[in-house]
């Protein structure tokens, strides 16, 4: 079968589906159908089994050009047919408006510009902190390359820069090579209006090695020689790749083949150009499929000696190989969770953050897995263990590729987009990142995209209030955790004591398709007398009973025991009141109808107590006590006191509360008239 | 004076301040010090008229260096006294924790790392636009340099990368200096453990013209010559400058003094090094008052030639002379907004998008001070008028400096830090920003300052649902509304046709100190019998009435269509439903509380239905009708089915509410037992 041949079909394939949908990005297909044939040629992947741990991972960072991905994990016979293709962007089909990890073969949900890349970033990270885990002389177990594809727009997001610059200084031995598709167009139209840096100065500047490709659309000897000799550096690799956006199109080399599909008449002499009938659409020479079936065939062959190869490691190493066997398999050792620190009511007061430094440092034996770091804040986050070792190039003299602690620089969306794609490598990574919470905002890209992957990464976001005291409103959160509340497949811890902070832990690591926020203190919290990891592992739960209560607190985090010192005082005033700890919203919200009405119940008062934006908390209070608006730099205690969260200011909200509602029927905010059946 | 003087006078006092406080970042003040002084000791500023449209801006872009800043104002005769640094990160003073844009002489707030100098970038973007507007042969009105500190932190920060990178685009003219305080330290320590990548080589390669300073610790004449260098040339500049963090310090050159009060053993040895009295705190010697009171002098001499200069140019261009003169009183021209579109019923249906670009199209010509751009999503923003010209260097044959519309590339996060640089210059600027709504969260973090800052900045923000169709769940925003609805001080519009589009354009302009989102659709929407500008500038109103409901039907957006088809769907069923438009929860809070119970009053069951997130909606509502779960791509309409928000889901939902509230006593959610008093 000749190259040009499967290209072309490629190229078309990508065409009809765009035009098919009468929706879709068909000039980035067609630009890169000559490095997608070329690259796919000598990855090894397996798509009968796309799961398989050493397979080479392929980004495709410029996500709208779904197309070409799709069209090549069908030739190569991962499981899509071609009516996949024909319901490209239909409801319910297979073949969505941009790649979505949940599809065979594709890797990570890319789309929102310059993820991808970031993503590749963390792939390869987790290829060579494997690899320097687990391999052994004769055993390279972990050898694969993480590939990539983007485009100008890639290049012009902060995300895809923050990684670009960490993957250059963690360069010595990543294996991560990248296609820059260089076809001097975006949107706007050409990118001279906008984008004018010199790319291969710049990433050289960052330490990555720039290889030059003559004719992207024609060169496949170049295109396969520049492959060839990244594969012989141990710098991340940048491949720059001259192509013509929409190549053959009338249109071609314009932005009018970027966003909209092909007119049929400029179909119609694009096959006849490409030596194709015109009139049919969708069509695959069978030379195509039968070499691209070869390939597959040999492919299995790798995966088989791979196995092979596993299972004589695991005698020769049986440790390393049952750990391994285990974390392939998405398991979590057994017990581990008894290494989760418990406290009684007895224990010292503890800032949060230092409870989770006290999780992490128990449970990081148990759980090789167990990968993390910071935005340049170790010492606030408190996210090193003490022994830990830093992931870095042996060169640096400063780690080495087995280290688990992640030294991630003043990048937080780049870091977001790293543990997203470290997560994404499977054998059951549990990563984190560590920056304030109010910062986590900067990462929100990626942090939407863990909860639409399901990436079970965590966010470990201390310094989680206006209790953070002098660095003032630019650093206290007000809107934050609503933000994070209220994206879909996101828990957002807010631990109000040590049983509460392993009890994030607990589920943080539990999970398999849920990310987490874990919302953490600078200041001391008192240990609560009713906690306990199973209670508060249920999302919310009654942390201060009283019988027959005349209002309820609801509260979350550091507020809880302020909540439960106004509840003591409304007591000696005559108030019978309670408290409910919500440490985290989603979890509550997957609990039964009945429990969550047995801590919510009919006929009583609610008010929610939280130094945050009241916004989402009518969801379970009749009334709210919050901070409406920005905080104010001074020391964290006076600042409660400023926003009069006390005992003595809850009690008087509380009272109000009270008498408000005396004599009016009341139903519980969570006794609805229906469910929403999309939640 | 000798410099040494005032520079250890600079630095001593920074010291002071922090050690005071007992809490802030001294060592990037001693090391910037000497920067510092010989920087102001050539810029253009008025203490007593901060606001001198002409002065030149300095950004600490590295805002926790606030210390440096204050005391540089302190010195130079701002509103601060001594008092004011004694009361340093103390609640309510007016030196806390970080810079806050409000303070006398603070150009931009800073904290938050890479917002100061992508701000630096909008600030000198803003001067270029109007000398080249303004300026005439013998009239230099503006003229001023932009002047930016920053550190490692802020130089790793993709929002920082992003606005780099457009400056060095736009550089040829941009009177941007920034200086590179190139300390080798950061939080976590040395650089090297993430950070190595080569920075002058990088600016390079974005265009900008990099020099260096040999010895930023001791080499003023290096710094001074420095800055006639970067005067010289047209690019955006870099200066390098290695320092000493701490500089004097026992632990200088360590991260042990980035972020702690130095010891007092540690500030004695250094005062007696400084040949200062060891004993004495906050000490100014007579001669730097003196000295820096002269320049202080000069300066206001200067204010007094530009004054006598603009009113000269008046007479010889009384058109431009008095438009300048309106804009500098912050005044909009009279009757502008008769220009925006009214519509009626019997208009057709029109994609809020396009309704936008109606206002824009409408309004530009009355008002010369709204500038504007896309993140290169211009065709589907649609953010330009049709003659508008691009700001570019002529040079670039592409457009000039007296442009208003601007190619941001795909860098939501810089424009959105850019446009608030453009918002602070001041000269009454009117900056828009566009991107999908979705894409908003990119800038989350410029966005927060914004609204903290108070940048009446507005962000055209298109495709605002699932209604976007095809792109799929990856470009569907879902939380965003909830998240941006979370943060004080913004409006978050979500018009539902022709005129409530006008209104949110009305008060978005109008507005002084909040900034405003624009949600807007992709998709066509009637025009609606009973909306208005002046009704929806309310923020919300019935839209829909029925006398004596049986529920409230209440929505934003594309989705009041929907409800008002549900209650004529209602209607005829016998249940009374009246609908309710919202299209600003933060304009709508801001009503009279009599007037809110008027449009939600108790007694009748009211549901929120929105193509989003529910979160939040309680605050209005008892029941929600939305969306909590990610999207899915399809065509739009397809889409509205498929989570049936048609007039046939609304009205079931609707009628189980009806029926579960029958007889119930109920309460508007705005019926409240205690205003916050934190609103």
């Amino acid at each position: 079968m000749s190259d040009l041949l499967a290209i072309n079909t490629i190229r078309l394939l990508a065409v009809d589906t765009v035009a098919k949908a009468n929706s879709g990005h068909p000039g980035a297909p067609m630009g890169l159908a000559p490095a997608a044939h070329t690259l796919f040629k000598q990855m090894r992947f397996n798509p009968r089994n796309p799961a398989w741990i050493n397979r080479d991972r392929f980004v495709l960072s410029n996500g709208h050009a779904c197309a070409l991905l799709y069209t090549m994990l069908f030739l190569y016979g991962y499981d899509y047919t071609i009516d996949d293709l024909k319901s490209f962007r239909q409801l319910n089909s297979k073949t969505p408006g941009h790649p979505e990890a949940e599809l065979p073969g594709v890797e990570v949900t890319t789309g929102p510009l310059g993820q991808g890349i970031a993503n590749a970033v963390g792939l390869a990270i987790a290829q060579a902190q494997l690899a320097a885990t687990y391999n052994k002389p004769n055993y390279e177990l972990f050898s694969n390359y993480t590939y990539a594809f983007l485009g100008d727009g890639c290049l012009q997001e902060g995300v895809a820069q923050e990684a670009i610059s960490l993957a250059g200084h963690l360069g010595d031995g990543l294996k991560l090579i990248a296609f820059w598709d260089d076809n001097q167009i975006s949107i706007d139209g050409d990118t001279n209006v906008s984008f004018t840096e010199d790319v291969p100065a710049k990433f050289r500047a960052q330490g990555w090695e720039v290889l030059s490709v003559k004719d992207g659309n024609d060169d496949l000897e170049g295109i396969a020689a520049a492959l060839a000799k990244a594969k012989t550096t141990n710098k991340p690799t940048l491949i720059r790749l001259p192509t013509i956006i929409g190549y053959g199109s009338l249109q071609q080399g314009t932005h009018g083949v970027h966003g909209s599909p092909l007119k049929p008449d400029d179909i119609k002499q694009l096959k006849k150009k490409f030596g194709f009938d015109p009139e049919q659409n969708f069509v695959v020479p069978r030379e195509v499929t039968e070499s691209y079936a070869k390939h597959v065939a040999d492919n299995q062959q790798v995966e088989v000696e791979w196995n092979k190869l596993l299972t004589a490691y695991t005698k020769e190493y049986p440790e390393l190989g049952q750990e391994l066997h285990r974390r392939l398999d998405g398991k979590l050792p057994e017990n581990w969770q008894k290494a989760l620190p418990t406290y009684t009511v007895d224990d010292k007061p503890v800032a949060s953050r230092k409870l989770s430094e006290i999780v992490l440092t128990s449970i990081e034996k148990e759980l090789p897995e167990l990968v993390g770091g910071s935005a340049d804040l170790t010492g606030s986050n408190l996210t090193r263990w003490p022994d830990a070792v830093d992931f870095q190039p042996k060169s640096t003299g400063l780690g080495d590729f087995s280290g688990r602690y992640f030294r991630f620089g003043v990048r937080e969306h780049g870091m977001g987009a790293i543990i997203n794609g470290i997560s994404a490598y499977g054998a059951n990574f549990k990563a984190y990142g560590g920056t304030f919470l109010n910062f986590v905002s900067y990462a929100s890209g990626a942090v939407r995209l863990s909860a639409l992957s399901g990436h079970p990464i965590i966010w470990v976001a201390t310094h989680d209030s206006i209790g953070l005291g002098e660095d003032g409103p630019t650093h206290q959160p007000i809107e934050t955790l609503a933000h994070l509340r209220a994206l879909p497949n996101l828990m957002v811890w807010r631990p109000a004591d040590g049983n509460e902070t392993s009890a994030a832990y607990l589920r943080a690591i539990e999970s398999k398709h849920t990310p987490s926020i874990i919302a953490l203190t600078r200041q001391n919290l008192p240990q609560l007398e009713h906690s306990s990891i199973e209670k508060a592992a249920k999302g919310g739960y009654t942390v201060y009973p009283v019988e027959n209560p005349d209002i309820i607190l609801v509260a979350s985090g550091s507020e809880v025991s302020i909540a439960i010192d106004g509840a003591k005082k409304l007591g000696t005033e005559g108030v019978k009141a309670s408290v409910v700890s919500i440490p985290d919203f989603f979890t509550f919200d997957s609990q039964a109808r009945s429990y969550q009405l047995s801590v919510l119940p009919d006929g009583v008062p609610i008010m929610s107590v939280e130094v945050m934006s009241t916004f989402g908390w009518s969801k379970y209070s009749h009334e709210q006590f919050g901070i409406n608006r920005f905080g104010i730099s001074g020391p964290g205690p006076e600042i409660y006191k400023f926003f009069e969260f006390t005992a003595e200011g809850v009690a008087d909200r509380a009272s109000k509360v009270v008498q408000f509602y005396k004599g009016k029927e009341l139903l519980s905010p969570l006794n609805k008239a229906f469910e929403s059946v999309h939640a």
